[in-house]
């Protein structure tokens, strides 16, 4: 017995002329799990709250964010591969341009091409005792990961979002401790030597937009969590492209592969993430699936992009072995009149044996609100999955 | 005005062939029930939680098994009539057969004839300064008392549910803490002094399965709770047969008298238990009757048993009081296709004065997804009826 939690990131959306994207989109495949099975709303986090990507998984995976939330550096970190220690301050960094001293593109033109080499060049420093880790996730985006005695993430982003930042090259301390003031020093140190590194660096001669600077954002320090194993006895993996969700995965110990042409865009390789889900559910209680590519879609406020990404998921579903119990959601809402996420909950439906089917007939968000399930939250959903899977405790006797 | 809450054990359940024993079953004034008033799912703890008999019934009278929760045994202690003192350790146990160290049967061949006696045999005894008393339940089944100073609950059971255990009649402590370690030496003193009894007792001569030894398990230390009548301004009473259900009942102070006929199993005597609960219904706020044989027949896997045993019920609904408010409801979930507790809500139904009544007809789990009541929990239980009973009190002003 196996359980398939497929994520489509953002799917949850507001009526546009009476429909929403997956009321719209052509979902055959979708709407026979829905009349199969039981359907209901989901609040990722908690009704009312507005989930990150972060918190929305962490919560259904069965870690309060509350509690458990190391803030998004370290989640990157691991997603793009770094193995992070006790203490280690993680976080996500960008390169970009400045030019006379003036902030140009936070992105330096969203370069792709040597991205990697210009990151390596900057990697394995070590400044003031601190070893500083940095790596290349995707186009002009990376981690860092400062590991040293006495360290803390209390310090301020230097990425400031297109906000004027005349001291893009300065961290500064949120806090007046020592830790704080230590690793702000330590990383203006390091963000200084990087931009010289840079700005020499022969990939960065003849670019119009060179990408002569780091920017900072998502700092958090790693503490690590009880595997989901030893947590919840599921023995769990996890099938996805972008970094954040790889790495909250490898956070929580699923097993976490990165797989070729898995991407987290429009073009990734939906059939080899189908088939590596069908290989885990041979041998593992819970398999996360993720899609990444619905949730790019509405936050471009692309209604018909998002609809056909829909199209395409619900074409993938016959494919999926059909033993075991599937549930299909979203992460959050990402309605594409907003184009940011929403606290609106999910639509949710979950198809299997031993479950109560209700009246539900399609896979939509109006539909599940009188579904069998209800309305309810993240922290509902490992326990629900243990109980279908033979693998709860009975609370007393 | 009063109160009735119906209690059919394990009653909730899963479609087989598209029915649930509730749906497949003959419930014409159960049905009626739902008409004339609103519906709803219950989660007897709350969501997620595969509820035990004990904590279930805590929870849905206002107890919440988290703060007021004792165990099992000091309810097992209190429903087979023993008076509990604060501090005391109670515990279930069984008499049981071993042969030439060799656990043989754990249930002594669900000896009936004479275990009141053996039991007898064994009450009373005096153990380092500790009183143990010995009280036959059910069968095969007994509580214990262990009273003296500085004991405590941190103990192993020696009864290991069929696991090989050579050491059955060695209790073991669970910490390191001196009331744990004089608590399991008092009970193995008593564990080895009680074999000797037994194995000498005329009545376990020539039985093939000698009645020769005790197991122990649910250890729990008493500490009273605030009444219900004093917590809550419910002055209540309860008609249960099972021993754990009057236990419950005991511990929260309602009225819990002993009912000729009333056995918990499936011959039991309803029309005694309606009887009592309607004499009840005459000068108190809160009545609580519960029947057990529909959770038998679910644990059994026996689905047309489970129907026949509801269709038994439903015939009583005319002979209780017409004034007042009843709810019916299941304590948790048995499947017959699980024979255990599931985590599943039970269907809920209200009637009675000053209700919104909703468009549910019937009494299912399926009808019951889309009540007027929504889905909700054992905590929310008596604030509902104490607002019912006209008994509750503004928040604020």
């Amino acid at each position: 017995m196996s359980f398939l939690l497929l994520i489509l990131d953002g799917l949850g959306d507001l009526p546009v002329k009476g429909k929403t994207p997956l009321s719209a989109a052509r979902t055959p495949n979708l709407d026979r799990l829905a009349r199969q099975g039981i359907a209901g709303l989901f609040y990722s986090v908690s009704r009312g709250i507005v989930p990150g990507s972060d918190t929305s998984h962490l919560s259904m995976f069965g870690y309060p964010p509350e509690e458990s939330y190391p803030g998004r550096g370290p989640l990157e970190a691991l997603g793009v591969g770094l193995e992070l220690k006790k203490g280690d301050i993680a976080l996500r960094c960008n390169l970009a341009t400045e030019k006379g001293g003036k902030l140009v593109d936070r992105r330096a033109g969203r370069i792709e091409k040597g991205a990697d080499e210009l990151f390596r060049s900057i990697d394995g420093m070590r400044i003031d005792g601190v070893e500083i880790i940095a790596k290349h996730s995707s186009q002009h985006r990376g981690a860092l990961v400062l590991r040293g005695k006495g360290l803390s993430a209390k310090i301020h982003e230097t990425d400031t979002h297109g906000l004027e930042n005349q001291n893009f090259l300065r961290c500064t301390p949120l806090d007046r401790t020592d830790s704080a003031l230590k690793t702000a020093q330590v990383l203006t140190k390091f963000l200084k030597r990087s931009s010289e590194i840079l700005s020499d660096h022969p990939l960065n001669k003849g670019r119009k937009l060179p990408a002569n600077i780091i920017l900072t954002r998502g700092p958090g320090q790693f503490q690590p969590v009880q595997p989901i194993e030893e947590r919840y006895g599921l023995k769990s993996a996890s099938v996805a492209g972008g970094a954040l969700y790889k790495g909250v995965s490898r956070y929580v110990g699923m097993e976490t592969p990165d797989i070729a042409g898995a991407t987290g865009t429009f073009d990734t390789d939906l059939e080899a993430k189908v088939r590596y889900a069908s290989d885990f559910l041979q041998d593992h209680d819970f398999v996360f699936l993720h899609i990444k590519a619905i949730d790019n879609a509405s936050h471009d406020g692309n209604f018909s992009k998002k609809c056909q990404m829909i199209g395409k998921v619900d074409k993938l579903i016959p494919k999926l072995p059909k033993e075991g119990h599937i549930a299909v959601t979203g992460d959050h809402s990402t309605p594409v009149a907003k184009r940011r996420h929403s606290s609106d909950p999910t639509p949710f439906i979950l198809s299997g044996p031993n479950i109560r089917t209700d009246k539900t007939t399609v896979f939509s968000e109006i539909e599940a609100f009188s579904g069998g399930l209800g309305h309810f939250e993240g922290k509902h959903l490992i326990p629900m999955i243990l109980d279908l899977l033979d693998k709860s405790h009975v609370y007393g006797a």
